[in-house]
């Protein structure tokens, strides 16, 4: 986007900021990014995240057409949840956060570890 | 970022994301970017946001070191809200937001009017 043509509210970036911010899913579509897919996988990977909101935030994630749910006819069956296009085409956004979190992000007096930190020019 | 190094979990992004979703956040920081410094003109910006919701989350961005509060002694006194160096950097991140936005997001059957959407070629 042309930071000159930024105008002052778009209704269309507040439901896509609202969407990826809300509490877990920056979190839950970063993992799945990472190539995470089963529901047991995805509650492990994210700490502090319960089965049942990790479970509502992925039916939102559907209803929004950011994730779709896999069914494999397995014995036992099995289910995995993936991007579709429309969620891989968050990466960009996901990584500009990462990018602004490893420069700015103090938590408990720690910044981001050198490892996360971008390559010295 | 390389996102082949995109962990899955990353509690400097966790933090990060959820400060940008937080309701109303991204829509803030989105209005001071393209200016708007005022409380009362912030408040006119984004629509449905109240005056004591726009106070809290002023008061968040603040502590979080992202908005500086400046008070000119004028008559009557002027208040104005400003990004900092870390706030301003922010703008990769809220431009990458709403490029995904104006492909994907659709509102009550409308996609991004053309106006929002990427020069083409």
């Amino acid at each position: 986007m042309d930071p000159d043509s930024r105008e002052p509210f778009c209704p269309y970036f507040h439901h896509a900021a609202e969407l990826i911010g809300r509490r877990w899913t920056g979190a839950i579509i970063r993992a799945m990014l990472a190539g995470v897919s089963r529901f047991s996988d995805l509650a492990e990977t994210v700490p502090g995240l319960s089965d049942r909101m990790l479970s509502e935030r992925l039916k939102e994630l559907e209803a929004e057409g950011v994730v779709v749910r896999r069914v494999t006819p397995d014995t036992p069956v099995r289910i995995e949840y993936c991007l579709t296009d429309k969620g891989r085409d968050l990466a960009p956004a996901i990584d500009a956060i990462s990018d602004w979190a490893t420069r700015h992000v103090v938590i408990d007096g720690a910044p981001a570890a050198p490892a996360h930190a971008p390559a010295a020019g």
